[in-house]
């Protein structure tokens, strides 16, 4: 018997109903969010596939066979979730990979329907699809929204309660906000704008939740904007008095969240609507009354360049974050030797040690935590199965964040229990090497993340070794942890670093079977020089707490490096000692000498 | 009286007979060649003004005013040549650039019609034009060819006689190189290919001449290959007895070089025709019968991998060219005292010491000689106004190369004569461990020259210094000087480097007024180890020449990278050596004294 069966029926029975050949299930929500809400996570119900965050799989399901595409992160997990549920794995990625709108197009017969809920797909995905369709004569209906009938318990969408980021910590206004987001929708010829991502919106308002998206502080709603009009569509019960007041005062109007279909479908052909075709829903495009502009990288950008007090008030909450890890790392240290610690339970005292403190929200991320061969595993997360002892030698690899209303931290720390093997102590320090470049860089404007991130690599790569991972994103403030434009990877993406972007720098190694090392801190793009040669910028370590210096091979340290990490190691502990109590500080002196 | 009012007029009036309101006139050929033959440079003789190589210029006329477009290396050339012809100067980068596009359809009225010849325009950027002038309203007629008429003493064709390169230099029959060219046609869906472009077609056939183009042993022809048909379109004049059995060996017929647009027109609809759309004229797509495929980017990966025989021979031509380049720096260094040298006249020198190599067929480029404040010029070339006299302390810059039939030089040595003052030396040696650093990278199989290029700048960049030129551009095998696809450079290019490919490695630093400095040498891709994280590349250095170690600053070289100038210059010693006479070898063993 298939868990899943009657779901799938109820399905197929109205496929039918509808004259519906194919229909392929989003993994998101009308938002494009990485971490949907409950409410659209329909896909995983019908599937009984969970990935860590809902948008990791993609459902196809035909009269007589049905299946979920995944990438290889989640390849044994969905094997195994999957079972007896009607459904079978595809692969997104890796050398057997079948793409999913190439299956689509070869396994439905011209002449017959495929449908898809317009509002869970962007218009650049949508396009995709239909273009492939309509080359081989098979109909695309993407109005079908199938989960409020066939998924009775369907949870509903998130009511929670805003609140205002306050100005002083944001450092700017929201009035100035809108006029430099409407002059970056006249830089892109259109005289208004509709934001769709969560991220954009919470940011365009200076207003926050907790609880909609897991490890965000944003809300679902939508962002209208033109010159005399700013409507924020949102369902009123989470607006709170405060709220209220503030919207008022900038005069954002509240309509109900559903209404933006209506609305833009009212909104006349002279208003050019700037949306961003890969954050934005097809269902919204197909409802436009007015002309469409597709772009948004300058929007994008807006966001990723912090000022000044918002950089200042990072760094308070890496100073919050620093006495956290402080407390954390004592206690693995201290409870170490009683062979009791498990990477879950860790995972849990970590989060306690963190929303010890008021201002911090949640955790930015759910945290990795993994014990030598679990922290060769990129993406992994402990659970209950997985879960094991920390006990014996071995190297930790604690990957985690968190969400202060000072701003958003994201910190990787690789430490040595026991004794640690010469090779894990030269792996780690090839790491630290290429960190410590990165950390040192001087480069001129214009300069990419991908220019730069051979300089985190180059020590590995001098050594047959590799990760191939990011080596930085950029990071939010109070806000996703991860978000655009700019980063530093092997692959290009064009926008240049500029003073105020936060970006990770946490170059890594995994032998798989063994262990894996990661090093992260967050930094920040600072004007350096201006010289003949034109303007350049250099990182600022933002990120405070100590390298485990146990696992430095100091023979191939190089004397800058040596003191590069010193200095860092000096301002670490003069930055985090104040807010600590005696045994603490003593234990982060002794964690901080020069080596 | 204005200087080229005749030509001007004679073009007008013909303007008038057509009903044309404008005409554009490009800088290339049919081939879009770098350097295209004299019978394609109307636009010179039109303008009087003379770029390098033709290309960099291209014009604009209307009934009552005249322009001519050109980058910021030709304004101060432009402007003085421009004076008095009746055509005003426009920029075409810089912050002062126009975009010529736009300009036109700006200044073109609607109902109005633009012209060009379409055979000197590449596909791409004639549908750039057609499309911008068609959403104003404006007519493009593409068949506009002006200079068979206005032009009487229009040079012919060039119709120097072809020659075989010895496929036993080439280590690869035409038949094989057909096979992987068929085979590349049909990985982009196309059954058939017309190379345009003159060194694919070089390349793809084993012929070369001497003339047509200057600096490149190419011929101006087409080739057309399917499955069982290859046709040169050459003027038959230029077929040699040698050449004539060459083709026929290898069942390539020879049809005449005009016949090619009939040819193409008569192609049936089943043909789907490889063309790539940025080396291929527009007039030639006019032509066509049959369907197109646009592509060709594996087509221009064939040629700039090269066989293990070329790069042994690449390494003769190395070796040859470093007895030149030897002779060449002894006599400067006797001759100097005497102030009598001047950068012309060494230009003439080094000229005769390259081909005084009966293998050596031309130089492969004009050779930049700067001295001093010259030197800061990027593309500095020396004539008989500019020419000084080589005298007092200072930094010569040479950047020079040779054709020869075992494969193509481009070297930059930066020499100091008198006494080097100490910013001179930094500056050298910041250059020279960007070079070293970047010659020296290991790195994994899918590594785009945009990755490793920072490795080439860091140096320069920690103390404020830039250069804006690219470190290293593929390099041809007795062909262009500069090849694609694959390049190191600041701006990202999506071939990865593979073993074969030859590149050059050419960090540098100009002070203007003051004096430039480069570095330069070829290296090649190589395999380098497998290991449990893949497949590792390295750099193998070609070129064999001394750096000027008196313009080394010791004290900020690291050992690894004393060490590997001191293996480099015993390489380039016992390479040399046995070519050179006892007192050559002499001041040769001199200059690769350790360091």
């Amino acid at each position: 018997m298939k868990k899943n069966a009657g779901y799938l029926a109820a399905l197929r029975t109205l496929m039918k109903e509808h004259a519906i050949d194919c229909v392929i299930i989003s993994g998101t929500d009308p938002h494009q969010s990485e971490l949907p809400p409950l409410h659209w996570r329909g896909r995983e119900w019908l599937t009984g596939f969970e990935s860590e965050n809902g948008t990791n799989g993609t459902a196809v399901v035909l009269a007589d066979k049905a299946y979920v595409w995944t990438d290889s992160r989640y390849f044994i997990q969905a094997t195994d979730q999957l079972r007896d549920t009607g459904f079978e794995m595809m692969k997104e990625d890796g050398p057997d990979a079948i793409n999913l709108i190439d299956w689509v197009t070869e396994n439905v017969k011209e002449g017959q329907t495929v449908a898809i809920d317009g509002m869970t797909f962007s218009i650049s995905w949508a396009q995709r699809l239909e273009q492939e369709l309509s080359d081989n004569g098979i109909k695309l209906n993407d109005r079908f929204a199938p989960f409020d009938s066939i998924w009775p318990e369907r949870p509903e969408r998130p009511k929670n309660k805003l609140f205002v980021h306050d100005e002083n910590i944001v450092g700017e206004s929201v009035d100035s906000k809108m006029s430099r987001l409407m002059q970056a929708v006249k830089g892109e010829l259109a005289n208004a704008v509709l934001l769709s991502a969560l991220d954009d919106i919470a940011w365009a308002t200076n207003v926050r939740t907790a609880g909609d998206i897991a490890f965000s502080p944003i809300f679902v709603a939508y962002l209208y904007v033109d010159d005399s009009r700013r409507i924020l569509f949102v369902d009123k019960e989470k607006v709170s008095v405060e709220v209220d007041g503030h919207l008022r005062k900038y005069n954002i109007e509240v309509m109900p969240y559903e209404t933006v279909l209506d609305f833009v479908q009212t909104l006349p052909k002279e208003t050019r609507l700037l949306i961003d075709p890969e954050k934005t829903s097809r269902g919204l495009y197909d409802n436009l009354g007015c002309t469409p502009v597709f772009g948004g990288a300058d929007i994008a950008k807006l966001k990723s360049v912090k000022n000044d007090t918002m950089i200042e008030n990072v760094k308070t909450a890496m100073r919050k974050d620093g006495v956290a890890l402080t407390r954390f790392f004592m206690m693995v240290e201290k409870e170490y030797p009683s062979g009791k610690l498990t990477e879950v339970g860790l995972g849990k005292r970590l989060r306690e040690f963190r929303l010890a403190d008021p201002s911090c929200v949640d955790e930015s991320f759910a945290p990795i935590l993994g014990w030598n061969e679990h922290g060769a595993i990129v993406h992994y997360e402990a659970t209950e199965e997985s879960d094991v002892a920390i006990s014996g030698n071995g190297l930790l690899l604690v990957d985690s964040g968190g969400q202060y209303t000072y701003g958003t931290t994201d910190i990787t720390r690789t430490v040595s229990l026991g004794t640690p093997t010469d090779q894990e102590k030269h792996d780690f320090t090839l790491v630290l090497k290429g960190h410590i470049a990165l950390s040192r860089a001087i480069f001129p404007k214009g300069t990419r993340g991908g220019q730069l991130d051979v300089l985190a690599r180059q020590f590995l790569w001098n050594e047959g070794k590799a990760y191939y991972h990011g080596t930085g994103h950029g990071v939010g403030f109070f806000i996703n942890c991860h978000e655009g434009p700019q980063s530093i990877r092997l692959n290009d993406v064009p926008t240049p670093l500029e003073p105020g972007m936060i970006t990770s720098n946490e170059p890594g190694l995994y032998l798989e079977g063994k262990y894996g090392i990661r090093t992260e801190n967050l930094i920040v793009t600072r004007q350096y020089e201006t010289t003949e040669f034109g303007d350049f910028y250099n990182f600022e370590t933002l990120t405070l707490f100590p390298y485990d210096t146990t696992l430095i091979e100091r023979g191939i340290m190089t004397q800058e490096e040596i003191d590069w990490v010193n200095e860092y190691h000096a301002k670490v502990y003069s930055e985090l000692s104040p807010l600590l109590n005696a045994e603490e500080q003593e234990w982060l002196k002794s964690r901080t000498q020069k080596i």
